[in-house]
């Protein structure tokens, strides 16, 4: 599909493009879609990225202003963001700044990206401080999820993919919860028409989401269950460690029982949901950051803390219920140090 | 002005608040401003940059986003740019990008910056390969005008700033040239209703223009007159060397004999002009950037064809007429060679 010259059509016109890719996913998509765009474009540049979380970076980003201000690109050029989450959060935060803003397209290549991070705008880079800090919302022309790249994604890259699929059922739909765990195998192993439908629910509810509160005022912020969590173990472990939907699915977990302490969700819900998680092939048990625990809640509480959600100090996390309905709220630190005891392997 | 507490009535709660400012400006006046937003925020941090062009880097955005993190900064926590065009542009940019957009105020301590660059939420950072290549539309969420620290300005300075009031008569109002004309000497030893009068026109001008075409799709271009030579000359000297407002003074000269040579403006109003941007203290011949004639030409070449307006490698002037209307168009290569030629020192 990527590969397809139709597949492009109704793009606005411009001199130049520039694919940004990595290392892992270029050699084998990046000619295949220079292919595709060439007859659109009068030069298709590639820049290849290392792979990897830890290169969603200042130093990443001003390799794509230098590749597009050494071809001295101008303000029409339109990047395509081929790769996974980090390409497509680093890709449209370039494209946001580039001279003020260049229009850009996502061509995501993982699961993750296509159920959740190339849809609705956030843009980002890491901070050493904390993840995603320094960003805009920017949104892509197009989004452009061809489902063959999926077969060249490891496993684990499939499991974290999963988790933000999950993440859809307990804060808006259980029937699609329901329908995930009747699933699962098949999106295990890869079956077109249960991809197919994953990624379009996904991407439906994302999208009804985002349309009602782009800039995160409010309701957007429950797309981010398990993700305080999550960013927590990923910025404790050091960006790279777990993938980003590992630490996510068992973010998930902790922040059902969290429910569950604050009487929103019944156990048998939080075992569900933990199940689920586990079958997707994530882990379940949180690591640990330190040796003692109250350090180690300690640690994660300072992590959690410069998550972009608190205010005045103050934590909030999304929470969900058994009607699966999501509630984002301050949470006494006590409560929050006893489910992290708990959760930790 | 600025420390009166009353003069910031009305703007949003947050706990903490971020000066930034530099080493010239901060320790005239970061004290003072600290100490009237002391009574609306929990905590009001100063941060200080080193002073000048060189500076709106990279590396000082980074000692923004830094001390945001460092003091564990949350996404309401509002900035205030005190100084001159550089530190207002650093942290607009800064203020788009920290957790994708925390609120910022304005408080331009430069004639250039109360007359130009605060108003209209243009943000940006340099980039060696040029100005104000990374960057966003941000508006700020007040402006704030104290004449007053003009007084502790050079006449430099003064003269830099005045280079954008001029501006405005070519590109849209006659009348008002007319009138800098009959009060370039009281603005120059800033009388306080002369200044007070060309910062209000100045910014009325602006505000008009960027109300209509706030991206810069089109109309709004037509600010930048002068800005294309100037940046070529910041660029080519090396940032610092000459001010902002002295290569758009000299740029303005060059972009009316421009239009000249394209039967747009009269002889006499070109020399009208240059007399004028002369009279204000500012440079009216381009340096030389290369002891050859061809080489000088084509390096002033290369350094504008990445200029922002450029497309497909085509270089776009703002040029005006004798009914003081401005026009976007590109224009040969040969033509600007000779006025680069016939301009230089």
């Amino acid at each position: 599909m990527l590969d397809h010259s139709a597949t492009w059509d109704g793009l606005p016109a411009a001199t130049q493009a520039l694919i940004v890719t990595n290392t892992t996913v270029g050699p084998l998509y990046a000619a295949r879609l220079q292919q595709a765009l060439a007859g659109r474009f009068g030069q298709v540049h590639v820049l290849q990225l290392p792979d990897g979380e830890g290169y969603k970076s200042w130093d990443s980003l001003n390799q794509v202003f230098d590749a597009l201000l050494s071809h001295a690109c101008d303000r029409k050029t339109m990047l395509f963001a081929l790769g996974g989450g980090v390409v497509g959060d680093l890709t449209g935060f370039a494209a946001a700044c580039y001279m003020r803003g260049v229009p850009f397209v996502q061509v995501p290549t993982t699961l993750l990206a296509q159920v959740d991070s190339s849809v609705g705008g956030k843009t980002a880079i890491n901070h050493p401080l904390g993840k995603n800090m320094i960003g805009a919302f920017y949104q892509p022309l197009r989004v452009v999820c061809d489902l063959d790249t999926l077969r060249t994604l490891p496993a684990r890259e499939i499991s974290a993919g999963l988790a933000e699929v999950i993440k859809y059922g307990p804060i808006c739909d259980l029937a699609f919860l329901d329908w995930i765990d009747s699933n699962l195998e098949a999106l295990r192993r890869l079956d077109p028409a249960a991809l197919a439908y994953a990624v379009r629910r996904s991407c439906e509810i994302k999208a009804a989401v985002v349309g009602q509160d782009e800039r995160e005022t409010g309701l957007r912020a429950i797309l981010n269950f398990g993700h305080t969590f999550g960013h927590a173990i990923e910025a404790g472990l050091g960006y790279g460690q777990w993938l980003h939907g590992e630490a996510v699915g068992c973010g998930m977990v902790l922040a059902a029982r969290l429910s569950q302490r604050l009487g929103l969700l019944s156990a048998q819900r939080v075992q569900h949901l933990s199940d689920l998680i586990g079958r997707a092939g994530l882990p379940v048990r949180a690591p640990r950051l330190e040796p003692d625990p109250v350090a180690n809640a300690s640690r994660y509480l300072d992590l959690m803390r410069i998550d972009k959600k608190s205010e005045a100090g103050q934590l909030r996390f999304v929470l969900v219920d058994d009607a699966g309905a999501p509630h984002l709220q301050p949470v006494p630190d006590a409560l929050v140090r006893e489910v992290i005891e708990a959760g930790c392997a």
